[in-house]
């Protein structure tokens, strides 16, 4: 073992960690909230958002699973790995909401930095190749790109629509930003595309999605 | 689109959100600790407790950046799979306390009806294919459950060193229960058990660790 190679393994490994301090504005599934267990820190009550590591572990499932419906064919391992360090950057760059147009100027050039800080932790092999996946998967143009962004919005919107579409209430979000931001989830796949703005358009008639 | 299939799939994905709730006894690591974002429900104090979606993350992450350490040729992607729901059937089942001899020994009937009902939701060729990841993870008889276990073991030991052992003298837990409970991580990578063993004398002799 070159045990220099391997520290700067673990140190990035140990860095990543810190994904589980990056909340988003998604809240986890409406369903069964258990009491805290005994002696836990963290206090009820429910609801609570999600963080960064937990969005990435449904992400990773998310297209282990639904895999099959990607427009083109996929290599899995590749869009597992692509989504799970896809939001590594956010640790020093914070999460910035997809609908804040503020944040969302400034997002290029602290996520680049971010990038290049974290994936350095990593040896010189692994560093190229997460900082490629980082910059694919921001790109959409390959097969694996396109399909994992169409999970990265998918599954925060099931996640709204279980809970009936609370984080968009609380942010005064519309039906057309939510079909616009969801728009290229075709392009990813289009059997889920369509059953998908078929919920929203149901969300619509419903009245929690105005 | 089979209609049909793909909301078994989107049931199962669903139910899996739940590992967000069942909270281990490892902490998170011991860095950073930011103040919870506005409008957020969890309070503060640091340190938490972190939980089963984080943990099957971070093994995944570890997985796909560990890989080459591992004693024999591995399919990484099957091992990615493997730990993303080797932790599933806590949903039904509950965490047990990896030191807890009365809760191991009820474990097992707990777990199989829980894997039982869980892979029970997805389409019959998922069901299969989980229920015999989660069953080959458990039997430790394959390259890749070896060092999905030896993941299993070496994630949460970091972290509890990054805590100064913390985890373990709540539990009052000794140098000799964690050799014994981490000596199945040389059947997955020799190379990491014996930087690992390195890493627990060494904390044996700061004393924490008794």
């Amino acid at each position: 073992m070159d045990k220099e190679r391997f520290e700067r393994q673990l140190a990035f490994l140990m860095e990543a960690d810190k994904l589980k301090n990056i909340y988003r504005q998604t809240y986890t599934r409406a369903d069964d909230l258990p009491p805290m267990p005994e002696g836990s820190n963290v206090k009820a009550p429910y609801p609570r958002r999600e963080n960064d590591a937990e969005h990435s572990f449904s992400l990773a499932l998310f297209a282990a699973v639904l895999a099959e419906y990607s427009n083109e064919p996929l290599d899995v391992l590749k869009t597992m790995k692509m989504v799970l360090i896809h939001d590594i950057v956010e640790i020093d760059a914070g999460d910035t909401y997809c609908y804040d147009s503020a944040g969302n100027s400034t997002k290029a050039e602290r996520e680049n930095a971010a990038a290049k800080r974290l994936f350095g932790l990593l040896p010189k092999d692994f560093e190229e190749e997460f900082l490629g996946l980082w910059r694919e998967f921001e790109e959409r143009k390959t097969p694996e790109s396109r399909f994992a962004n169409a999970m990265d919005r998918i599954q925060p919107l099931l996640l709204n629509l279980s809970r009936d579409g609370l984080s968009w209430q609380e942010h005064g979000i519309h039906y057309d930003q939510v079909a616009g931001r969801n728009a290229s989830i075709k392009e990813g796949s289009k059997d889920i595309s369509d059953y998908i703005f078929g919920l929203l358009d149901d969300a619509r008639d419903r009245g929690i999605l105005s």
